[in-house]
This record gives structure tokens, C-alpha cells and sequence, in this order.
């Protein structure tokens, strides 16, 4: 991996755990908690597994790339999850773009 | 600490991680998530922890001591707001016992 | 999965990061540390790994499968690295012990 | 904290992760790994507490200042470790640097 394309992809990483960590936060102050469990449940999913990428790119990992390969696929559904509230939620629809890009750079790299 | 407080710290910790775990995966299945919204918050707080503090022990951290301290004041709020949902979910019943147990024991290193 | 086999693939992820943390924290310790230091990488990739499992298990993950699939390859590569050195040194042989029957474990699951 | 302080606080905790994983790589492959020995595994401690906070402040944990007075002491000592090789190993000097600022950042909110 090219040294401007991994400063990239963890920036990208690190912009969606953030996204999703908000958006759980968020989640779980909204009226409408129950509509949202799936998202809840999927934030935890996606932010842990970003994160988690992040510390195995740093370290330089072995297993950098069988990684990205789940990552893309939590990072996808989570994405197309919060993408349904995009409309009622300003933080579900900024984790849906959050979440498909990542999804996209890590699908790069798997 | 000695061997066989080590062994019954871990059991503690792993039983509380998966308490809280269960504990979060049941809440966002509840009809009243909204009432389980602190509950589910905390359970991820508390499971994160327990299982950082797993990993330190056993890989033989110089900072035991002081994650226990804050593993204890987290297992103690999450068993506290569990208490509250005893009567009406077994889930939470169960997670406020582990947590409880697993406070004190954190403690008793911290 | 049944409720029998969970908590068995539960207890051998968990042995499996104790005996990983542990032969990191004593690879660390040795004469020849140069020898093992690929040993010490792999110990913390199996490790850390099996971590996320354990939890990503508890909490009814949607991505079990896929992490399982991916666990499975690290610990075999850990196991097989930590074998070499199962003559030296037997934190090595309990960790290629542990890492192999972890492995095998997560396979059936993936 | 206001939202400011929070992205600083964000960035220098990413910094200082991603430093002592570089520096935790960088070190397995140095011909005196015996020497740094400590390094890497203070590297791994400070790595993995500056990603849990980094998770827990996205998250809107109510236990960051607590998590924050622990970091703040990890940073403090791998920086202080490594420190000892700045002027053997540039991954060591780039990697104290991070952590002392990163202790300096997590001092002021806890």
C-alpha cells in the first residue's frame, strides 16, 4: 500500500468510527429509540471494526487485507441501515455517507 | 497477585463481558428500548471495559491497578442502572448480579 | 449456533488470548527476544482477535461468520509460528496448543 | 469540552496510537530487539488505551475523564521509555514526541 493511499484510508476509517460512534450516541437520545435499534446495533458493529482496522494497518498487520474484506462488508450494511433514516436524522444520514465510503476504500484494499 | 485470584479475576471479567453483551442484545429487542436506552448505553461501556481489562492482565500490564480502579466505577454504574430493569427483564437482572460481582472484585486489586 | 457449542467456542477463545498474552509477555522476557519477535507479533494479532470474537459472539453479532472465518487464519498462523519454538520454550508449546484448537473451532463456525 | 478541544484531543490521541504502532513494527524488525524489549510492549499499551478513548469520547462515554487520568499516565511512561532510544531510533523520537503530547492532552480533561 502506498504511503498516501493508507494516510487516506485511515483518515477514512477514523471519520467513520467517529460517524458511527455519533450517531449511536445519538440514537440513544432520540423519542424514536425502538426504529432505531437496528442502527444502534450496527454503529457498535461498524465503529469497533474500523477501529480496529485502524490499530491493524498501523501495526502493520499480516492480516490487513482478509480485514478490510469484513470491514467493508459491516461498513456496507451499516451504511445502507442508517441511509433508511437519512431523511429524519441528520447523524444517521452523515453515518450512511461516512459508512459507504469507508466501505469503498476498504473494498480498495481487500 | 496470586495465580488462583488471577483465575477467578478473569472468570469475573469474562462472565460480566458477556452479561453485558447479552444484556445489550436483548435491550434493542425489548418493545420499551427506549426505557433500556442508558441500559444498552452502559452494557457496551461496561463490556468494552471488562474485556480491555482481560486483555491487560493477561498479557501482564503495568497498568493494572489503575484500569481496574476504573473498571470497577463502570461495572458498578452499569449494575446500578441494570437494577433498575430487574424486575421486568431477566437479562438485566442477570447483568446487575455480574456486575455487581465483578465490581467488587476490580476493586479489590484496584 | 447451539447454546452447548457457544459457550464452548466461548471458553476456547478465551484461553486461546490468555495463552496468546501470555506467551507475548514471556517471549518479551527471553535471552533470545530477536528469535521471537514474529512470535510476539502474531501473539498480539491472535490475541487481540479473539478478543473481538469473544464479544462480537456475546452480543449476537450479524458478522460472526465472517469473523470466525477470518479468526481462524490467525490463529492457525500464530499456532504454526509458535510451534517452532514449542522446544524452547513451553509458554510456545501451550500457545501452539491453544492457537491450533482455536483455530479448528473457528472454522466450524465459519 | 467544547467541540474544539474535542477534535484537537482526537487527532493527537490518533497520532500517538498510530506512532506507537509504527514504532511497535519498527521495533520487531531492529537488530537489538532485546534492547527494546519494554518499548514494544509499552508501545502496545499506549497504542490500545489511545484507541479505546478515542472510541469512548466519540461515543459520548460518561467515564472520559476517568479513562483520560489512565492515559495520560501510559503515554507518559511509553514516551519516557522511548525517549531513552530517540537518538538510536527515529521511530522511537517521532513516537515519544506523540505520546508526551498525547500525556499533555489527556491530563488537561481528565
Amino acid at each position: 500500500m502506498a504511503h498516501e493511499q493508507h494516510q487516506q484510508l485511515l483518515e477514512t476509517l477514523h471519520d467513520c468510527m467517529a460517524a458511527c460512534n455519533h450517531c449511536f450516541d445519538a440514537c440513544l437520545k432520540e423519542d424514536d429509540v425502538k426504529m432505531m435499534a437496528e442502527c444502534i446495533r450496527l454503529d457498535r458493529e461498524c465503529a469497533d471494526m474500523c477501529a480496529y482496522l485502524e490499530q491493524a494497518i498501523t501495526r502493520n498487520s499480516p492480516f490487513v487485507s482478509q480485514l478490510a474484506k469484513v470491514c467493508a462488508e459491516i461498513c456496507q450494511t451499516c451504511g445502507d441501515e442508517c441511509q433508511k433514516h437519512a431523511d429524519m436524522h441528520d447523524h444517521c444520514k452523515r453515518c450512511a455517507e461516512a459508512c459507504h465510503k469507508c466501505a469503498e476504500a476498504c473494498r480498495s484494499i481487500a
